[in-house]
């Protein structure tokens, strides 16, 4: 096994949330790392003495392109450990020309936002966040059978729009669950479908059958406002859509009609902008639930990336493939 | 194959909502049944003439007691299937004196409080409804950092206090998360603790070291303010509660004081009384979720319980056991 000089290049907080000393400890018995050497550029001779001796670059938030002057500066680079969710800010075509392998933690960081999305969806079906305003409000039981006469959490469809890394995961967690499930996907064919259990749809024809519809798709210039109006007006009366992917999916004008109309519901954790202007309709309407891009990593979740990370190290030094390369290719049509 | 002689007993409008069209013709092809025909009593001659030929009652929501006297008049009566969770109200002692089997449909009727108990314990993980009302509120995005340092479904610790029907429910669908799970039960042992994949402790420990405590406990004698005063001083600062099961459970004055002070959070879907007054401090709490009991099967939910009960007749009329018998021994200890 090797012992790879390893150099941290993150945000400086970001080791103490991402490594639990449990973590740290098992990081100093795979690599020739110090864990109190944290680079955030790669300029300063500091900088460029580390560089100067690194095998890999275990990387965070915040890491700068790793650009030909970096590369340039790092003779034995072979390898970037990303603990966090996309490399795209950082690895740059120059690291793929010179071969450097890439590992990222997209896959611990999807697991998250799958889970925020499940819970998500159960509670849409059963119209409880609906509810809850509404019995908070009158302070006395809303009459549900009136009022709400087809919740629940059986024979309802819900609509997976991409089958991503993290749409696969909220179709592997509803599993368990009395709910048909159909995806939408570009690149998915019957064949996929089948192997995942799910019903392979049109876009249109998902939106128009579905109780639920979440949204799993990349931003990418193709995919910028995919949920147009028109699409929007596709949806069931008492739908709702989750979005906890990217703002720039869905045309927020035309969805902030459809909401304050009441015709259906939605769940966003993610806006365009991010953070809403202050006199955003959407702060304040019954069937919106806002969060601020919360369905991510935060918190002590991040040690999951943390130990994803120094797990992928140990595979590097023992002299085993990632468990979860990223190459060029794929680059292009993921988030 | 059997094709006995079956009466429906329940609210009026029941067999609307738990029979679909499908269910309806499926239980004419397994039955001698008129589903137009539903009893609410059994003392009309209308109900006498209807009960001297009965030998299953299909019963659900408001059926009366089957006591002694409606008994004299069902000669032929061998069986009670119920689409509905407990039998308590009406399946009395004389017909356990007298032999009828009974089924019950506990065990999908768990299934829509164990789905909505799961989405609670995710949010709670991620202070999701707490962050969403603070930015809603503010129209501004928290510091997630500094205001919510600790959040995350990553390595904290879910206590279950009853390995009950809806607790072991409770307990499957968590498996496919990083969460550790400690149950409290007094029938559970290391043995069933170790086969559910769970940590077995004391009550007061469970309530020590959980991040997040679940009440799947019944109500009884013995367990009304199971959560007392003193207990919910020993549920550490921050942490959740939630009790979708009877509000009977919780010392609800010693619960408000716990609210009220911000120490510790919770998710109320049953309270006592069950519609809380107009003046209750819950009502407007930031860190309560407070629901109208909903967590239960309603809605098309119902569709479940009358499928079920469907598939028990036809299991009685192949003369096969039923998959969810109710044996008189354990009507003492479950809800």
């Amino acid at each position: 096994m090797k012992h790879p000089n390893t150099v941290l290049v993150m945000a400086p907080d970001l080791p103490a949330r991402l490594f639990t000393d449990v973590t740290c400890e098992r990081l100093r018995r795979i690599a020739n790392v110090n864990p109190d050497l944290v680079l955030t550029e790669f300029q300063s001779p500091g900088a460029r003495a580390a560089l100067a001796r690194a095998e890999v670059l275990l990387t965070g938030w915040d890491c700068p392109p790793v650009d030909a002057s970096a590369l340039a500066a790092a003779p034995y680079l072979c390898a970037i450990v990303h603990a966090g969710g996309s490399v795209k800010g950082h690895v740059t075509a120059a690291c793929w020309d010179r071969g450097v392998v890439v590992s990222s933690a997209a896959e611990p960081n999807s697991q998250p936002v799958a889970e925020f999305t499940l819970a998500m969806i159960l509670l849409a079906g059963k119209s409880a966040q609906l509810i809850e305003r509404r019995y908070r409000e009158r302070r006395a039981a809303p009459d549900l059978r009136a009022e709400f006469p087809a919740i629940g959490n059986y024979d309802r469809t819900v609509g997976v729009v991409g089958a991503s890394r993290i749409g696969r995961r909220v179709i592997a967690l509803l599993r368990p669950f009395d709910l048909r499930v159909v995806v939408s996907d570009p690149y998915l064919d019957a064949n996929g479908a089948r192997e995942l259990g799910v019903e392979l749809a049109e876009l249109d024809d998902l939106l128009r059958v579905s109780d639920i519809v979440t949204l799993h798709a990349p931003s990418l210039p193709s995919t910028h406002h995919l949920i147009d109006r028109r699409r929007l007006g596709l949806m069931r009366d008492g739908a709702t859509l989750i979005n906890t992917a990217r703002g720039a999916l869905v045309d927020e004008a035309a969805l902030c009609d459809e909401l304050v109309a009441g015709r259906i519901n939605a769940v966003l954790d993610v806006t365009e902008p991010w953070v809403l202007p202050a006199d955003s309709p959407l702060y304040s309407l019954p069937n919106v639930v806002l969060t601020p891009h919360i369905a991510g990593a935060l918190g002590v979740e991040l040690r999951r990336l943390g130990t994803s990370a120094v797990a992928e190290l140990e595979r590097y030094a023992r002299g085993e493939p990632f468990q979860y390369p990223v190459t060029r290719a794929e680059l292009d049509r993921i988030a």
